[in-house]
């Protein structure tokens, strides 16, 4: 045994680097990586996190080997401070500070000015030439190393402070006199000799090792745990422990304290960025005592350190590619940086700053792709709040977040309100109970969509999400009173004509207005504006050009209507992954002939409704396969329950019980609706997701299917004959076993003929199917027999593999969010271990018996980039998304490329 | 290519034999079968049915090859018989007989009496000395020529042969002259002529081969296509050709023909069973025109043949070791058999038989256990309805199977007026709409209950299995009128008092009273009569005592009660591998208690509440361990979402609409209903199954769990202290992440903890969980790091698997099954490919973590027999099923095991 256990960094030289963190931990990597690449580090060394795991095991005791390296060390520091711990001329004093493999913040101890003591305070008072500035830190070193190494109750020391403040009747602390500090010094130590039944540790190298013990202890203290707990940080990767000699920004004038940005992080503008304090420490920066400066001042302040600050900050960026955040301390006009880390930044910004580092030569074009995470385009692509008036707002409530964006307006209780409303030139906020398609006019002319109740599919959300409007559903906080328009929340309440804001991103509601940005690429997609008086959409549009380059993957868009395929396009969909043609039946003048079609009691009636259906539907598909220019148009049949285009069985239910109740019971009406409520009755359903629905439907009523294929392909012929091109994919939904697609597949197949032949046209279709429950998976060789192309439906294949409907689980799944017992969303992010297994099965099968199978995802997480990731290390051909998600997608879809093409993406 | 193609048999020499029906097809190889065994069989050949594919691919020819070798077996033929193929004198006769590897029944063609032409038959009249007989030999034959070989239409030989006896003045075919049948055979040549613009063939060696052609054809003709599709068959498996000596029992008072039993297949008797008609065919038995003899009225007519069939069948049950299903023809004093299968028995039946057998020293215990199906079992089990009874009553009606058993009584429309009755003395059937809880009492009164609406799952259903009573649900042809206490099936009305009949294991609704007889093993289980009285009882349990020998797996009980824990006891389960405890709180005295739970807003309230039902709980649990005496007992914890303890939604809106257009609205209960209604709404569900259930109740409300671990192992405490054996096993249900299993364990250990310290008592528990959700099965490996034992919930497995709510799935399953989408309903039998796969790999992932991980199986298909099947073969260390079902258990497993053993299992 030996092994190297303590590693030493100065500037220049350092025995670690980043890339070891597993051992030094991030803290102690960070610092070795600066000091090695030149940076003015204070210098100091590392206890790696392995001897952390052998003080636990060993019964808390810090081995003899590694005791003694951590003395040759120390002996190092103090050769090359050229100070020494415990002098009483020149002392070296060190902070002793925790740092692990995955960042804990505020979980773990830190002990500043470790070193002073009764003799060496004066030491260092004399070479400050400051001995109110040495108390303090002798004061503050007391404190802490009482409360993290002896166990001291806080409070103790905090009483003692404020009793001495009240006593000289000053209000800060920076204000106490020399004469009250070695007060409070003196009281300190009494606390700590009757708390703790020990003295206060005058032998410095007692205070080191002693500290060294308390920060490997606080790995686990009940708060670390239950961190690591709910972070899935594992427990047996221990701490390290970074001993390293301290600066001093508050040693008069010439010294200071700050904190920066290499670049504007909102803006991305090339500037130094940030703020700083002469003759102060770093937390008085944090107390707010007094108002910091910008950086930009600092050169006239101390020019010469401003030079040396500019000259740093532009070997950070050189070094780490990438936009630093750091710290740095300047004590008697000489910089030391204590920290740097890549920067966090908006997603205008992170665009920016990765188009022009490439453009400055910094970083090559595929670095670029790195430096932007993928759904930080997001924030270009909706309205936002302006940050500083969204402050000012109370949060009102909390719903779900159905479809993002910022949204301002005033409130209003029904959809025809809405459209008067804003064609008075009033912006409004639709707020229902729950709305439908009745409310479509209304949605379309608001800003955003509030409701009380529905989950992430309800109507609100869906629609709200296709038209791209800010909404927050299933805000259940929410009493509405329709009839009066007024909603109360928390016993506040509100009537029609208040303003509100809602924010689809986050699911917040807020009251009052608040100033909204418009997203300029929206407006360049929707030609409101010329790209060439956009740089934002020119930055964003050069990376994606970029993406594309390097992405595997290809990206289709999830769309139901010409208007959102045609933004598709522009957003650089390759084709549409899913149509859902049922929303195309909700529409107001098709809806009363899907109600005649499901109230029909004999197939001819039925076939009666449905051709009245065929030319809405056959235009449907005409206008998206000419949208889509020839590239493919995946089309989904019939999916949900029958009973979802009619009216509910409760409201029936009252509305007859009121009409046999009224003075004048209206007989016919009533043996009308009892009618409609005997056939609801029969067609509703206990679990409506796991009932008549899919290819169930089109296996039940063949009739259905044909109209539908027969649309699809009469508009295919139609459009070909126009000498257009078109690609038609006809999915089938809910497929459980191979027989269920044969049956639909030899339908389509006997239309297909008839259209092509009556047309004297001919085309490519192709018919496949979802993937959406667990036994279609598992089937997945029987069924690619069949299927020309599979699509995971990751929805309902969420739903089913889970059991739990999305929609049901809002009433658990953030409890099981926060309590750790699901790491990640599965409705949002696929869940790997589970439904990811059967997506890997389904690709394995499938293709076994079809070594060529066309595999997309068409589910809501075609569009969350550690989904896409994962869609691309299972070899699939395709993501389809959301028109607003497809830059996301190509984006991530290229960064996986890129990785796994470096060797780093697992 | 020097295959055999052609298979010859006669008595005591054949070249097949039964165990080459994949060449010879079932009726081939069953001939060669008992011609070889040295029964009497009329010799012939049989053309293997790979020439059947070879025709077929040759474009409808026989291989010449092969036309050769049916010349030389035709030779052969003549010289066994001494009869020549259109000879004069002593003509040939042949039928010419389809028979494929499966049967299917009337899907193919048959032709007799072939060789006959205008000069044979002469010769057979001289022979037969009965020109009438050989005539209408000569007539047949035409016919079923023309019809099967020439296509033309049946109805022309039929009308022709109805204007004869119209003409003559003759009523049956059999009055007909001589003359008369001359002129029908020169008009059936006529017609012949016509309709096919061919002669009919006098060239006896055409006829042949033109009929082999046919039989070839008729192969792919559309009635037998549709059926093999439908019944699974694959297309390319051919037919085989089976040309055999006629014999004719219709020559003379020394001939006849018979169909016989080697047993009493409706009581297992061993006597001769069966009948036969003197100086007839085969056809004059079906056609029903005379009335056959019993068979021992033989020993009278013709003793030498009755002794004859005695030796045979003897011979038979020897050879096939099962009671045998035989047809035999007389000829002139000279018995041959045509036919013998295994005899279809009842259950009765085959328990005898097989225990008989064994006492007989015919076979051993082994074989005797795969004499009986298991399912047959069932039969011993439930009151049967008289078969003569039944069937002079009409069917009204087709439910859903929920219950098994006959019952018989007067309609009741509710629980009291069941009771009330009952007091009377009167038997009744309880029809509602749907059961609920409170109906309880009513239903337990009931010999039987028949609801209009609700699906397996259903509470009547549920119950009425717990119950052991005849249940049909789901009824959907009734329409009640519960007020005025009628219901009307296909506009036939009935009224309280009238007759029912219902039989569970059919779904079937019948009018009327029908006498039902009782199960005697259920009267000796249930010690209404003792066991030496019952030889029912004595072969039944010996049999299964045989099986418990030879079994591998474990049969639990699924028990919620101790009446139905001693029953299941009784039956031979070996512990209860599923108790509900839901079930335990629907009882009258305990749902207020868990209503005002739910109510509860605050964990306090919800407490308090809890504590009300803990010692209902202890009780439950005590009684259960006290039954099953040390074996192991399952208790899963709270499964159901809360609402299904709550009114419904409808009914409260309903209601509060009336209240609110009442002349006199009472505004404090109104007021009081809408509280309720808010929560009932709070609470509701879009899809419940897939809702806040299972465990996830369990860790949004830890206080529930806690009283039920509490309640579990305090009855275990108090039992132990008695001196009593326990083994609690404590199953969380719906487990789909391992940390939800954590997460309940550590409640459920604490609570032990607790429970031990305090009765100083100490005792063996388990912590498990279901597999009833994919994603279980999926991450087993990671479950079992913390599970003690696995159960398959498979009904929740099932429907998550398929996407499919059993209750919902009536509107297309029974579609789905008849149009062969599914071969089996999943619901019922393990779906082996999706179903299955999930289960497998859940032992594999799981026994990969832990070895020796006990695994179970708990949903309805655990006691299905197929499925059983496949559990053994997975490995599970048990099923668990209804009381009912744990006989037909521990049969299908001892059985499964000893396939596994001589190699037949797959």
């Amino acid at each position: 045994m030996n092994q190297k256990y303590v590693y030493f960094f100065q500037q220049e030289k350092a025995d670690g680097s980043k890339e070891m963190k597993d051992i030094l931990g991030g803290k102690g990597a960070n610092l070795a990586e600066m000091a090695g690449a030149g940076l003015p580090v204070p210098p100091g060394f590392t206890i790696s996190s392995e001897v952390c795991n052998m003080f636990i095991q060993s019964g808390r005791k810090v081995p003899k080997e590694v005791e003694k390296k951590v003395q040759d060390h120390l002996k190092k520091l103090e050769k090359v401070t050229g100070q020494e711990l415990g002098s009483e001329e020149n002392p070296l004093l060190v902070s002793v500070r925790s740092g692990a493999k995955f960042s804990m913040p505020g979980m773990m101890d830190t002990i500043l000015n470790l070193g002073l003591n009764d003799q060496t305070v004066e030491g260092l008072a004399k070479k400050s030439q400051d001995r109110r500035f040495a108390l303090d830190c002798y004061r503050r070193f007391i404190q802490m190393f009482g409360d993290v190494v002896l166990k001291v109750p806080k409070k103790k020391f905090g009483e003692t402070l404020k009793n001495k403040k009240k006593e000289d009747q000053v209000e800060y602390d920076y204000q106490l006199s020399e004469k009250a500090l070695e007060d409070i010094i003196s009281q300190y130590k009494e606390i700590i000799s009757q708390e703790s039944d020990r003295n206060f540790p005058q032998d410095v190298n007692k205070q080191l090792f002693m500290a060294i013990d308390a920060v490997f202890e606080s790995w686990n203290n009940p708060r670390a745990v239950t961190y690591r707990r709910l972070n899935h940080i594992p427990g047996d990767l221990g701490t390290a422990v970074n001993v390293q000699q301290m600066v001093f920004g508050n040693i008069g004038e010439k010294s200071g304290t700050g904190v920066g940005f290499t670049r504007n992080p909102s803006t991305g503008e090339q500037e130094l960025y940030g703020e700083y304090l002469l003759n102060a420490q770093g937390e008085d920066v944090v107390a707010g005592v007094r108002t910091p400066s910008s950086l930009q001042s600092l050169k006239d302040d101390i020019p010469e350190v401003y030079e040396q600050l500019q000259e740093i900050t532009d070997r950070l960026e050189e070094h780490y590619q990438d936009i630093q955040d750091f710290e740095f301390t300047i004590q008697e006009g000489k910089l030391y940086m204590l920290q740097t880390r890549n920067g966090k930044r908006t997603g205008p910004a992170a665009v920016k700053i990765a188009v022009d580092m490439v453009e400055e030569g910094l970083i090559d074009e595929k670095k670029a792709l790195l430096l932007v995470e993928p759904q930080a385009l997001d924030q270009l692509l909706h309205p936002v709040f302006d940050t500083k008036e969204k402050e000012k707002q109370n949060k009102l409530a909390q719903g779900l977040a159905a479809s993002p964006g910022a949204a301002t307006g005033q409130i209003v209780f029904n959809a025809d309100d809405a459209v008067s409303w804003k064609d008075k030139g009033r912006t409004v906020i639709l707020v229902r109970e729950e709305t439908s398609p009745d409310d479509i006019h209304g949605m379309s002319a608001s800003q955003g969509i509030l409701t009380a109740t529905g989950g992430m599919t309800s109507h609100a959300a869906v629609v709200g999400r296709q038209m791209g409007k800010p909404s927050v559903v299933g805000c259940g906080d929410l009493r509405l009173n329709e009839e009066q328009k007024t909603f109360t929340v928390h016993s506040k309440t509100f009537k029609e004509g208040d303003w509100i804001s809602i924010e689809g991103n986050s699911g917040e509601v807020l009251s009052g207005k608040i100033k909204t940005m418009p997203s300029e690429i929206i407006q360049v997609i929707r030609e409101e504006k010329k790209p060439e008086e956009s740089p934002v959409y020119q930055y964003f549009s050069k990376l994606l050009s970029w993406a594309d380059k390097e992405r595997k993957l290809g990206v289709r868009a999830n769309s139901d209507t010409p208007e959102d395929a045609r933004m598709a396009f522009s957003f650089g969909a390759q084709g549409i992954g899913l149509t859902r043609t049922e929303h195309m039946f909700f529409e107001r003048e098709r809806l009363p002939y899907i109600k005649k079609m499901i109230l029909s009691e004999s197939e001819e009636d039925r076939r009666k409704a449905l051709d009245k259906l065929l030319p809405f539907q056959k235009e449907d598909f005409y206008e998206l396969f000419k949208e889509m220019k020839g590239n493919p148009v995946t089309i989904r049949t019939l999916d949900p329950p029958l009973h979802e285009f009619l009216p509910k069985k409760e409201d029936l239910m009252v509305r007859i019980t009121e009409l046999k109740n009224s003075d004048n019971p209206e007989q016919k009406k009533i043996q009308e609706l009892q009618k409609l409520l005997a056939r609801v009755r029969e067609l509703s359903e206990f679990n409506p997701m796991l009932g008549h629905r899919g290819c169930r439907l089109g296996i039940s009523y063949p009739e259905i299917i044909e109209m539908q294929a027969r649309a699809i392909l009469e508009a295919a012929s139609q459009l070909k004959k126009e000498g257009g091109e078109v690609l038609p994919e006809i999915m089938v939904p809910l497929v459980g076993t191979v027989h269920e697609l044969t049956n639909q597949k030899e339908i389509i197949h006997k239309v297909a003929q008839e259209v092509m032949e009556k047309n004297q046209v001919q085309f490519n279709y192709s018919v496949g199917t979802m993937i959406e429950v667990p036994r279609a998976a598992l089937t997945a060789d029987k069924i690619a027999g069949e299927a020309e192309f599979f699509s995971f439906g990751t929805n309902d294949l969420t739903q089913t593999t889970y059991g739990i409907s999305r929609d049901d689980g809002v009433a658990f799944i953030n409890h099981y969010l926060t309590s750790g017992i699901w790491e990640v969303n599965p409705f949002q992010t696929v869940d790997e271990d589970g439904v990811g297994e059967l997506m890997k099965l389904a690709v394995e099968k499938g293709r076994s018996t079809q070594p060529k199978l066309k595999v997309g995802i068409c589910g809501v997480q075609g569009g969350d980039p550690r989904s896409i990731y994962f869609c691309h290390k299972l070899g699939l051909n395709y993501v389809s998304c959301s028109a607003y998600q497809i830059p996301i997608a190509r984006l991530a879809a290229a960064r996986i490329a890129l990785e796994e093409k470096s060797g780093s993406s697992d």
